[in-house]
């Protein structure tokens, strides 16, 4: 690891970020807008021609699934199909690169230098308009045969819950009550509408009952979800992140409230924290992932 | 590993099985019978009496938790409880000893040898008086922090459901009804009393519609079990193993379809088949798990 460059790049559906860490440290950060224009083809070039000096290694995170293989199996948000961005990455700068699913990269990012430092077996939860997670057992990030491990959003909560249709086809995934979009939806069957997820979290923190019964409702099939992965994977850390938690201490103490509930007697002391890294997790964790072995 | 012997021994309630294995092959086995009185102390001294020459190693997989650092917290059916049984087997034999949880081995030994042999990440789950259950990723024995990983018995399935009193002391729990002790509970609901496990599912099978539908119900929380862990895992394959899956391709197949309903689009092709090992699964598991790095 000495003396060697590594750029982390989170690619999202407005920017790229993209920083170059030296030694695990961040010497420089930059972002380049997203031209999701004819199929994306100028991502990778834009984010090419941006970079600054050459590198020992790079990787690439990305907001779809990724394929053990490095193939990439769509990313709607980003105009691309099935497509092999690191490949072209490395062709069009000489530097090795890899490819993760950002919310892997998110995690890997807050498990060494953020919210689950110190900790060797973290889960991740990412709370924004869906709801992603990423595992690592034993200080490895664990992506899963199929590249597709943490789907912990679409666990199914509530079988019968009509009115809680997900995008993936199914009823009552996890997603649709505890993303940002699930607790406006939770407001609105409350009868509040025309609110922002923060707005909501808000004024349920400021005291308004509707609202925070809502709130309530989201955090316990949350802390639910938590406790059941909790007990399949028995983590030392589970961490909260995306813009749902940035509702900070009031989100997570409801949350933990519902692990305590739901979690088997042997993870009760399992840590469940916030995320420290805020939008930058995912490019910090592709450097980090980029200087694996 | 060429040459090396080890020693697999799986401690049950009633009788310990110990296998001798040379280069993975199993040379010579035997049992010796559990003496669970006075703490269970003599087990330890009658397995090492019982030996068959020396060893490169050895393992113990154990009805309990074992922490990280080889501690048993409680082994209720033979008689421990806090105690260090690997250090102890080590002192008498002067074998270098590991020790494991018996699901944990069970789902090591499928995974190499048995059900799951060919894929490199396996999800095991053993129905027997309880439901527990081994994840084996990237070809490694994940045991969790504290050791206790696996605990897909005690998901929450239904958090209202009060006839489903779990001995954990939660409600709803997977393990009520997917054990052989809820499938029971199930077709005594359903008004058939004083039936096994067994005979329930060959009365279901030969097409007791009352007894199927109590099979069908086991079958959909156990598909729908499967389906959270595999969303969270992503491994390539699913083990069904214990009592309960010696049903065979009748409880196979139900827990499939149950599976596809409930399962993420990207976890569709993963194969879950049936346990090949049968009740030796823990006791070639453990020589397994002696012989890893």
């Amino acid at each position: 690891m000495e003396n060697k460059r590594y750029y982390g790049i989170d690619i999202g559906g407005t920017t790229v970020k993209v920083g170059l860490f030296e030694d695990g440290k961040l010497l420089d950060k930059w972002s380049v807008p997203t031209v999701t224009a004819d199929g994306g083809r100028q991502i990778i070039p834009d984010i090419a021609a941006s970079l600054r000096g050459s590198a020992d290694g790079a990787a690439l995170a990305v907001p779809g699934a990724v394929q053990p293989d490095g193939t990439v199996n769509r990313c709607v948000n980003l105009g691309w199909g099935v497509c092999r961005p690191a490949d072209e990455f490395t062709a069009l700068t000489g530097i090795p690169c890899k490819i993760l699913n950002d919310a892997n990269a998110a995690a890997f990012g807050e498990q060494r230098l953020g919210g689950g430092r110190g900790y060797e077996s973290v889960l991740f939860v990412a709370l924004g308009t869906g709801v992603g997670a990423g595992v690592v057992l034993d200080g490895k990030l664990r992506v899963g045969a199929r590249g597709t491990a943490g789907e912990l959003g679409h666990m199914c909560w509530d079988p019968t819950d009509t009115a809680a249709r997900c995008g993936c086809g199914h009823i009552g995934c996890v997603e649709t009550y505890c993303s940002a979009t699930g607790i406006v939806r939770l407001a609105a069957q409350a009868g509040v509408t025309g609110m922002s997820c923060k707005q909501v979290m808000d004024a349920a923190a400021a005291g308004d009952s509707r609202l925070e019964a809502a709130v309530d409702k989201a955090c316990d099939i949350l802390g639910w979800a938590i406790a059941s992965a909790s007990n399949l994977l028995d983590p030392e850390a589970v961490v909260l992140g995306g813009g749902v938690a940035q509702a900070g201490e009031f989100f997570r103490r409801k949350v933990q409230n519902a692990f305590m509930k739901y979690a088997f007697h042997t993870c009760l002391d399992i840590k469940i924290g916030l995320a420290a890294l805020g939008s930058d997790a995912g490019m910090i964790g592709s450097a980090l992932f980029a200087a694996e072995d």
